[in-house]
């Protein structure tokens, strides 16, 4: 590993993960040669962001590059792996939850993961707080990775397959499920012609209260944590029109009574 | 309504809702008379925030205040309607779930509901932001309830038990559920060993964009927003040990895959 010699990086995928990850990659000094796409228009513009030229054509992969990062969803990788011929590179993918046994079968001697935890939009992200996750084939590839994870942050950590997996469905109940739990606020608000603004300070509040402690049950309120099983089948009762939503109701309120610890407990 | 006679308040209830609520009231020039709580230090110690007197017994009730204000548990609210001898003040509760039918039954000539849509913890908050919602057996109740709502907060309105209680539930999934759902994250993380705090991120990213916009339905990204129910099934396999956190996970992918709403077309 020598600081000196700059990698090349190809990419496949021009979606969210990598119009984040491949400009903090080429601001941290790597040379972004080569941006793939099926959607070229996406892929010319990334591009151009990072001095790379763009291919819609996976047979159209440079061979001559050190990193090849495959950031496309999950049920594409192994289209992206069965398509392409790879040079001697590393190749990694970027998911959370493909195990990186997806790489074994195929002719590639260095392979592994590199999974930043964080909701990737369009709009830049600061990646020096951006929790990065890394897996490896072999010792090679793991210095490489682990290299370039910390030109990128200061969060770097290795980790199983397994683990990550779990740790990507942590993230979805933290933040895709707490998101739909404040879309199905504000669709019952919007049904009873209330304005879902007004819930913002309440949310506000009990976010800002989540992110000053290590666990979040010591925060809990509410009609279920306070054991009030009469509130608790009032709302049930009122959630007769959101069959799905009455049910989700019910089981989390029987969540938060602490049904899930007996029924572990059960188990062990 | 005359705003330059001091009105004279009574508190039963010396909890969370009280202690911020009292402080507030007093603070717009309201008289704090007294403070009723079974829990008479809780009560003798926000009565001295205040300069009220304190007391433990219902039957001690002042007869001669404007408002008196309810501020317990739902399911005692009943219980204290039953055992106290109120003046001729307006009698509220603070409950977002009980309907204002309650009172209906008591010999009491003016009563309402006055309630503060927001997580109150014993820290101060600031009211003036707190929406406030006001429901009032006739109009001069209407007119007090209005009035002091107005002084503590600029977001007032006026709504009934039945819309109440939906937004109450609506304020239920946002925040007490939302945290339950962090709750599960930081569980599942330390059963595996890993640290909730490298969530806290992704969390404050995704709080911070649910408060710009107007629908968090258009922020909604995960495996389930994008459909790849091989991702939601590898999930649910992997939540075997935690059989209630694995039926959340479920209806809450199927939520998002937008079952609720075939169901809600098929009543209608």
């Amino acid at each position: 590993m020598d600081g000196s010699v700059v990698k090349r990086i190809a990419c496949i995928g021009s979606g969210n993960v990598a119009s984040s990850l491949l400009p903090a990659l080429y601001g941290a000094g790597y040379k972004i040669v080569q941006v793939c796409s099926r959607n070229l228009q996406t892929a010319q513009q990334l591009a151009k962001v990072v001095g790379a030229t763009s291919t819609d054509k996976l047979t159209d992969i440079n061979p001559n590059v050190d990193i090849y990062i495959i950031a496309v969803p999950d049920d594409e990788i192994e289209n992206v792996l069965r398509k392409t011929t790879f040079g001697d590179g590393i190749v990694v993918h970027t998911s959370g939850s493909t195990p990186m046994g997806i790489f074994a079968k195929r002719d590639i001697p260095h392979y592994g993961v590199f999974y930043p935890l964080q909701v990737f939009t369009r709009h830049s992200v600061n990646f020096m707080r951006v929790p990065l996750y890394v897996e490896a084939s072999d010792s090679i590839a793991m210095d490489e990775l682990l290299f370039m994870a910390r030109k990128l942050s200061v969060e770097v950590y290795k980790i199983t397959s397994e683990k990550r997996m779990l740790l990507h469905i942590a993230a979805v109940f933290a933040c895709n499920f707490s998101n739909h739990l404040l879309t199905i606020a504000a669709r019952l608000l919007h049904d009873e012609e209330l304005s879902y603004l007004s819930l913002k300070p309440l949310i506000k509040e009990t976010f800002e209260r989540a992110m000053q402690v290590d666990n979040p049950e010591q925060l809990q309120t509410g009609p279920a944590a306070r054991g009030d099983s009469k509130i608790v089948n009032h709302h049930i009762e009122a959630l007769a029109g959101y069959p799905l939503t009455q049910q989700i109701y019910k089981l989390i309120s029987e969540s938060i009574m602490g049904k899930e610890l007996d029924a572990k407990n059960v188990e062990l």
